[in-house]
Formats: C-alpha cells, structure tokens, sequence
C-alpha cells in the first residue's frame, strides 16, 4: 500500500476497459482486468527498483527504502500472487476466457521479466543496437500495454483481427511511452520527476538516446562521456544541464523524440480502423498525452 | 536452470500425481500441476535465499552468487510467471479445473510469502509463541505441500470431503517436514546439509527448538544465547557441537522431535481413510521418511 498510495497514473487500470468500450463492449469485469494488471505493474515497479538502485519513487520512498530489501522482494512476490487470486474470482469472466488471460499475462510477466534483464546486461556490454534497445522495451514497458489492449478486446468479444489490430495499438503506444520516459529522465528536472533527474546517464542506461550519441564523435560529448554510466549520484545541476546541452547539440535527443513521434503516428493509424465513440476519443487522447506528459 | 539443475527432491513434482492415483484418477495433466508447483517451490528458494543471506544451495552457490541479485530476483519473478503460463497449456485439464488452480495456487504463493515474512518479522521480536511459529510454518511451508495434495485430488475428481481430508494430510506433512527440517539444520553437518549447519542458531530464527529453548533457564545454555543471532558466520564446528548438546540435555531437540511426530501420526490418520492402493502405500512411506530423512 505504500507504493500504490504514492499515487501514479493508473494508466494499465483503465485501458482494459477503454479498450473494451471502444471495441463496443466494456462490462465490470474490465475493472477486475484493470486492478490486476495495475498490481501487476506496481509488482514490478517494487522489484525493479531494488534492481536499479532507485531510491525514490513516486516523490517518496522506495518500497525497499521505507521497509528493507527482503521485505520488498517478498512484498512484489505477493502482489503477483494476488494478481492472479483476484482475477480468478472476477465472476463475470468465463473460464475460457479466464483462461486466455492468464496464459497472456503469463507470458506478460515473463517477456517484462526478459525486457528487465536485457536492459540490465546492457550496461555491462560495450555496444547495444537500436533493434536491441526496441527489442528491450518491447518486453520492458511495452509488452504490458499490449496485454491491456489484447485482454480488454479478448473481453468485450471482440474478432481476432480486432484484437490484434489493438494489440498492435498497444505496442506502438508502449514503445511511444518509454521512448518519452527516457526522454523525460534527461530533460526533466529532480522535482517534477520525483527522482534525480538524468538518472539514466548516471547509470548507464542504454537508451536510445545514449545510443545515439555513443555512435558519434565524442569530443563534443565530453560532460557526457565524463558522466556516463559514472554511477556518481552527487553530480551538480549544472553540470547536468551541461549534459543536456550535449546531447541536444549532438541530435540525440531530436533522434529520439522523432521514433517516438513516429511510433505515436502507428498508434493512430491503428486507432483509425476503430468506428468513432467517445472510447476511442480517449483513447487517441491518451496517445497524444505520450508526447506531452511531463512525469 | 542452474537452481533445477541442482538436484532437490522434486517432492512437489511429483505429489500431486501420487495424491490423485491414490484417490483413483491420475492423468498426466497432473505432471504439469506438478510441474507448475515445483518451479514455485524453486521460485521461492531464489528469492528466499536472498531474504535470508543463504549462499548455498543444494551444494552450490545460491543463484545471487552464482549470477547477481538483480539477476536473482527476475529469475524468480520469471519463474513464477512461467508456472502460470505453463499450467495454461496443459490442455487435459478442463477449463473450470484450471480455475480453481489458478485460485489455488494464487493463494498459496501469497500464503507462503505471508509465512516467509512471519519468519523474518520474527527475529526482530521479544518473544514468538509455539501458536505464532507453528502458523508461520503453515504458510511458508506447509501451504504448499496442502496444495499438492488438494489440487492433485481435484483433477482426480474426488469427492469435497475426499479433497479436504487430503488437504489436511498435506497440512500435517508440511508441519511435520519443517519441523524436520529444522531439526536437520541443528542436528546435521554442512555437507550432508549442502549449507553452513546451525544456520537457524546463527540468524536467530525462532524454530521452535528455539523457542522452547528461550522459555528454559538461560544458564544451561550459555554457548546457545552467546551464538543465538549472532550472524556469526564462522563459529568453530566444535562451539557448534557444544550449542548441540545444549539444545540436546536442555530437551529442546525432543520437544521440537515430539511435535514432529505428532504431526506424521496426524498425517498417517488422514491416510488411513484412503482404501489401499500402490499409490497410498508410496504416500504412507513419504509420510513415513519426514521423520528419518536427513537432507
């Protein structure tokens, strides 16, 4: 409770059913969908930041920072066993659906598991490929915004080809989001972000954006190089900005923002084969705010 | 992998099997029951070993050793999801069946990782009662042990007072085999153990040997209280001994051995309601080898 009374978006809560209305076919059981996935995600929040020696989350503490590293483990353990507990009692979804949905949101955790893990041996690797880094967040961030959308249209008994058309939308919308969250990580400040701003640069991150600019000439990316994957947490603003300053000059920045706007553009056109409705009306809004939200 | 192939019992595996021929139907979705149960069970030692700052493991290095914490703890993560996906799969067990599995074993993870925190939380206390240790070890160990042998009667398609009977064996057997295994960590040597002996002693774990010892005169068991939570990880085998002979002449050890085998005589109770088969007589002899095992 500590963790989800921080608050968040709650972003994987509602898209179920958003999905399942725009689809023509939304019923309570989307909001047992929601809660599950939601718990889910907050399941690997809990773990991924023990992982990545994040200390904050959500403007305050990290679960294991507030309790104690074996306390957060076993915490995330149960979050994901209750996932599965509470969709299992959601009456209105019939046993071959219930079946579906745990056979996808199996697969779910699995392929976030595998995104974590390669995002992780990255930074142990001396070059990481675009198609590597899309390959991670397909599995890291994007494979559960596939499964809101894929299980929402399973639910509201939707065709296959429109349960794969939304499937698809998710994905896109997924590898939009994370783009944007990387971007956000470099350009936005400590306080907005409710973490140290540039964390990713600290770390080593091979982000897109890192990526780019390790490909180039690095004399004009000396702060940069100087700071990345240093693993120093005490580095000074100013110097930060310096490093932004770099990898805006450098275009790495631009490079990364402009696959997020293209990944922003396939999301649309898979929300254009949907009939119009006040749903789908959110749903392209939700699309858009990928490129403007600031946390 | 380098966990499974370790070696371990593979008790879970197969348990479910044995429950369900001895009530008369096995079919071989229950190996993929049991299969799924035992990746739990392996799922729970990675993470459990990191809880608990246990290095070894079956004889080798525990997986946070072996590979890293980070890597540890999204192996399990994967593990427990790869068990719900799997169980998906197995295409002989009926959609309703696969239901109640999933509730089932939902539950049972957050059982054991309820149980699990109990033992931490325990430590930390001033004192822990027999009643408190004993529904500690109920979800951390015997929680699954009960779910072998409920879910094993349930795809036999056994009566409910035929399942619940049989639940209540694997209760008794789980008390019974942690209770055993808590006497093999203060009784056993490193080797036959796999892991340093006396462990329990040393993290000051609130065993019931322990407990009953705490509630005696502390001036007979003066090596106990000097190495009791000490985190000492290099105490001489021979002031092992000695912690030994304490627990020994103190009654400690035949208290917890008492209990133990009230428990394999409530076990064998539940089993005598069964008509006799090759399959019983396999589960009296698993029963039976809680009380001699040694590893």
């Amino acid at each position: 409770m500590h963790l989800i009374e921080g608050g968040g978006k709650r972003l994987r809560a509602i898209l179920p059913w958003l999905v399942a209305d725009a689809c023509g076919g939304a019923s309570d059981s989307l909001y047992d969908l929601g809660a599950a996935i939601e718990i889910i995600h907050n399941f690997t929040l809990v773990h991924d930041d023990i992982m990545d020696n994040d200390e904050l989350r959500r403007g305050r503490d990290a679960v294991h920072i507030a309790y104690d590293m074996p306390t957060a483990i076993n915490a995330g353990d149960a979050m994901l066993a209750v996932s599965f507990e509470l969709l299992s009692e959601a009456d209105q979804i019939s046993s071959d659906n219930f079946r579906s949905l745990v056979s996808i949101i199996g697969k779910m955790v699995r392929k976030v598991s595998e995104g974590q893990q390669l995002d992780m041996d990255f930074e142990n690797r001396d070059s990481v490929s675009e198609e590597e880094y899309l390959a991670m967040i397909s599995g890291k961030t994007a494979a559960m915004f596939t499964t809101c959308a894929r299980t929402g249209a399973i639910l509201s008994g939707a065709a296959p080809d429109v349960i794969e058309n939304l499937a698809e939308w998710g994905e896109k919308l997924g590898l939009c989001f994370q783009l944007m969250d990387d971007l956000i990580d470099a350009t936005g400040d400590s306080e907005t972000l409710g973490k140290p701003a540039c964390s990713d640069v600290v770390e080593g991150k091979r982000t897109l954006i890192a990526i780019h600019a390790l490909g180039l000439d690095s004399s004009k990316l000396e702060t940069f190089h100087d700071v990345f994957a240093s693993g120093n947490d005490d580095i000074p603003r100013d110097k930060l900005d310096k490093v932004l300053n770099e990898l805006q000059a450098s275009g790495s920045i631009d490079y990364a923002k402009n696959r997020a706007m293209g990944f922003h553009q396939q999301a649309h056109s898979c929300l254009d084969k949907l009939p119009d409705s006040p749903a789908l009306s959110i749903l392209r809004q939700l699309t858009d705010w990928q490129l403007i939200r600031i946390s």
